[in-house]
């Protein structure tokens, strides 16, 4: 039996915060031709394995996220467990 | 009537591929003390908007993938259509 859980950690800058890097692709995109692209909007996901005997696995999540794998400043997260 | 159709690209390095950004966020994860989580992988996303009069949607995206968001050569993509 895998004992382990998986979570996916979506992380994308709150909405009206710039995303240089989106703009820099979407502007890419257009000089090479691609001019039915109206936006881009770049963002990060972690795929996490966690171990299913964790107590609190979802408040450990949360922690970790606003901890360490996303700025709450101008980044927001959602997660998805996959069990 | 939103004229826009809207894709997500997950781009993912592939397995086997050494992936530092998330052996470094586990081992962070270790020392503070959250051994419950057993690895990390991380990966980026894109979220395109896309005028939905485009004539080959699917293939223009699939094109973009491989020629400018993702590396094929240690990388993989998977596409998500939000209609």
């Amino acid at each position: 039996m895998d004992s382990n859980e998986k979570a996916v950690v979506y992380v994308r800058l709150k909405e009206g915060v710039l995303d240089p890097q989106g703009l820099t692709i979407h502007k890419a995109l257009l000089q090479m031709g691609y001019s039915d692209f109206l936006s881009v909007r770049s963002g990060r996901f972690f795929e996490l394995e966690i171990n299913s005997e964790c107590a609190d696995i979802d408040r450990k999540i949360g922690e970790v996220c606003s901890r360490l794998l996303s700025n709450p400043v101008i980044e927001e997260f959602t997660v998805e467990r996959i069990r």
